[in-house]
């Protein structure tokens, strides 16, 4: 295979740094052509014996200690860190790891129909052929996890599907007329209880973890319009803002509204929510900035 | 200072061990008494030339190249990780770091009446005397960002009080007849909306952020039993679990919501939350697991 040629990258610019996850993205040339480079830091992996070599001290108090340390490191079993490496990089690949701040806007029902009901529109379509290929064709058959008439659930595409820590699955329903909770009203509280529950039964019995144990959401805006479930492990705290409240709804939480929402449904609420510039209807939005 | 002997520790357990932060936190002794070591990896610290000394390619596809590499380090200016020691621990300390599963619990009204409510009257009195002591005393009043009739902002604890990407500040508000949102009726709407209109100003001019880059929300179980809000940059996605759906609720939800429940008020909602094992009421509320 050919080699990346890392030792000839040249940053020029940092798309995005996050200092919890300890990941940097790069943007860069490799011989004047673009390249994005991203390098994390690993996680620790050590049996018995602490892969500590030196140790500077800062400070001290009472009987708490901290301060710094070198650490062994070698490729194989305990390297410092990951990579990847994208060369040559497109202005898409750079416009999708380019970080954008996020914005809160409040969505009023009259935003909605102004707004967001036509951009919805332009999602549908081709746009949701990958849906379909699923629910109807077969794709992915071996990667599904249960099914039955009302949906089907698979790992979510950021699983590793083993990792019961960071378990992640979404249930994909085969009811094509809610684009997102704002087709939802009271009359659909029972369909929603019914995968609800469902999803609490059989979750367990292919993962053996509690049903009290599983974080059920979704999300507004979501990622693609035809209306799906986030199924995670409760327990789990990696997932940053797509579980943030102003992103996430719990899908309980979903069905408590649509009570109190009556005959309207979620059609007649003011949702809060974040906004990411890079979004494509932060322009149509702006206006109804915080 | 005396020195954190950190050679003569050895693990015996792990207690936490978190994957998306690079952290990980051992149990162990220290001359036979207990003691708790935190290591986490530190974040990339460099200005032009990238700290790579060796590159290890697992594999290539198309422009995409992934592996793994390992970094220079020195204690000083690029430190591989931080330490942080307790020495001797008590079991006190222990609990605290020994990660419990969450289970997603739902409170009904009658759940809080019976469980809940007999719970936060034994935190009320001296375990709120440093809030009283922050409102009415002078206490950390050299932190204080801003205060008002109504509220005390100052930053969050977990915060350094200068990097914007993580800005996190708590308005703690001078009303002590609001334990937590089932206290709220429609009639503190225009409280709410007061106090929420004037961090949207107040924070913008201190800190030189957009107002609708601003996340506000509460937190339902809150950490302790008097009203405040969590004022955090919206494009911040490093605070896990604590900003999350089925922990956090955004204010602006907080007011929508209380519109539709009226008189009434959050005392007449079922509420889903994530709940620790390590939580006090964990025992009580166990029989209404999701």
């Amino acid at each position: 295979m050919s080699s990346a040629p890392l030792d000839l990258f040249r940053p020029s610019s940092t798309l995005d740094s996050d200092s919890l996850s300890k990941k940097i993205t790069l943007l860069g040339t490799i011989n004047s052509v673009k390249a994005i480079l991203q390098l994390e830091k690993s996680h620790f992996n050590f049996s018995n014996e602490i892969p500590i070599t030196t140790v500077h001290q800062i400070a001290h108090n009472d009987v708490y200690y901290w301060g710094t340390t070198l650490l062994e490191q070698d490729l194989d079993t305990n390297p410092a860190a990951k990579f990847n490496l994208i060369y040559p990089a497109s202005e898409a690949h750079i416009a999708k790891y380019q970080k954008h701040p996020v914005h809160m806007v409040v969505e009023t029902p009259e935003a909605y129909e102004k707004v967001v009901k036509p951009y919805i529109e332009t999602q549908k379509g081709d746009r949701l052929q990958w849906v379909r290929n699923i629910l109807y064709h077969g794709v992915e058959k071996e990667r599904v996890v249960f099914k039955n008439d009302d949906y089907i659930l698979l790992p979510d595409m950021k699983w590793d599907g083993t990792t019961i820590e960071s378990l992640y699955l979404v249930c994909i329903v085969f009811r094509d007329d809610i684009s997102s909770i704002r087709d939802l009203t009271e009359d659909d509280i029972p369909y929603l209880k019914r995968i609800k529950e469902s999803i609490l039964v059989e979750v367990p019995k292919k993962y053996g973890i509690a049903r009290d144990q599983l974080r059920l959401y979704v999300h507004y805006q979501p990622s693609f319009y035809h209306f799906h479930i986030h199924v995670v492990n409760a327990s789990y705290g990696g997932l940053g803002q797509t579980q943030a409240a102003g992103k996430a709804i719990l899908l309980g939480e979903v069905i408590e509204t649509l009570r109190l929402l009556g005959k309207k449904g979620y059609k007649g609420k003011s949702i809060e929510y974040g906004l990411s510039e890079g979004h494509d209807l932060w322009s149509g939005m702006k206006e109804y900035a915080n």
